[in-house]
């Protein structure tokens, strides 16, 4: 699995035109595709305050981040600071 | 909903030529057209001395904060940095 | 009314060729237009070691603030560190 | 009088090939003109360490401070960093 | 051997299509090369909290480091702040 | 005299091809001209850890300071930072 | 001698294709020439901590320090920031 260093997370990317967990469709229109995925690890420097966690689906900032690719998937490495906002359920 | 994260908050953008709630005219003129809106959401670093909650009707920095669409409907995430003044009932 | 937020000003810009409340004869060369003007509104951040206050006619920076257009009249939004000197009544 | 806000001075620029008060001879070649002049008004800021009084001749770096014309005067209003040097009588 | 000095690294770059230690196959696709590798040295700086060591794959930022090439192998120096993630085995 | 304000030092750029006090002959190569020359004042935030003093003989980066003409002589004023280094006598 | 001043380093510039007093081969790739040479001189701000001393072999950054010429010879004077790893006897 890949761990992120520091105070970032590891997001999975979602495809636009899809449904997300809880139902909302998401931005389909030319609005820029990669600005939403799911957090699926945190980094060590991670804490309570900073308000999210593994499993939150969240917005980020447009050509934030670095893509790498592990055993065929492509995930979003990612600082805290480029999160702009999760999704409440 | 839209939680922001951090010291942003969610403003839904007001379009041009709508009178305010509190009556008065929206910037009609050339004016760069995004720079006026009513916040929906505060973030969680959000404190009373920041002087803005949610219903205040602001006005924002050209070319600030991410524009995102969730539910069909179009949001600016924006830094509280960003906000410039709001309008006084 | 307008409300600046943080260590904002709110300031009506002076026509050129205008005497001031002082009675000086404002830039009336091809001086930059926009650097002269008087204080509307303080945010809640400005203190009184700023040195500035509701009335005071102020120079500022060029190309500094930001314009908004409220109820038809056009004010600039600027930060207390973009304003450079006050006329001393 | 135009009184200097923060840490900044006011500056009558001297014009080149002047001789200045103390009788020594401005920069006449061609280097650049608005370099050196007198501190006519000094900001709340300034303190005794800063080294500046009124009616001190100083040299600025180029191209820094704004400049503002009032009551038909031209007077640059310059920050101390920006002060080089002064000329010791 | 080639000791970094300060909060860096050194990496040995792992070649594209080669399978890692743990078995995860690398990044074959156009996504940029030099993004993986293997810690063959810390500098003094480096703390538990940094949570990384001497044999620990991972994910770096593009362009970052510099490649240096010493007794005919190359290397990357490159500091922690730009390492992104790590492989967990 | 010219006083320098802060933690600057006034510089009288040596010509080249001139041997210094202590023998050493000057770059001669194209290598950038002004970039050595004698500490003749210093300013008041100077203190003994700079390890500078008047009658130094420095090396400066290149195109820093400003060059200023006073007495019909040309002097550079510059700040601390960019002096690089001082020949031992 | 040259003195470096602050937290700088006085390097003389190792020629390509030259074996280092250690035995080891230099870069003699394309890679950049001047990334490799031995200090002669430290400044007063460096400390034991920096981890570097008269005598070693190091590899800085590209593009980094200043080259003097002093006495015929030519040297680069480079901050401690700028000196990526040292070779380990």
């Amino acid at each position: 699995m890949i761990k992120p260093l520091g105070k970032r997370v590891v997001i999975k990317v979602a495809e636009t035109e899809q449904t997300t967990k809880s139902g909302f469709v998401l931005p389909s229109s030319a609005k820029e595709k990669e600005q939403f995925g799911e957090i699926i690890e945190v980094g060590p420097e991670i804490v309570a305050e900073d308000n999210v966690a593994v499993g939150d689906q969240v917005f980020f900032k447009n050509y934030s981040g670095t893509e790498v690719e592990f055993d065929g998937v492509e995930y979003l490495i990612i600082e805290h600071k480029d999160l702009l906002a999760k999704i409440e359920k």
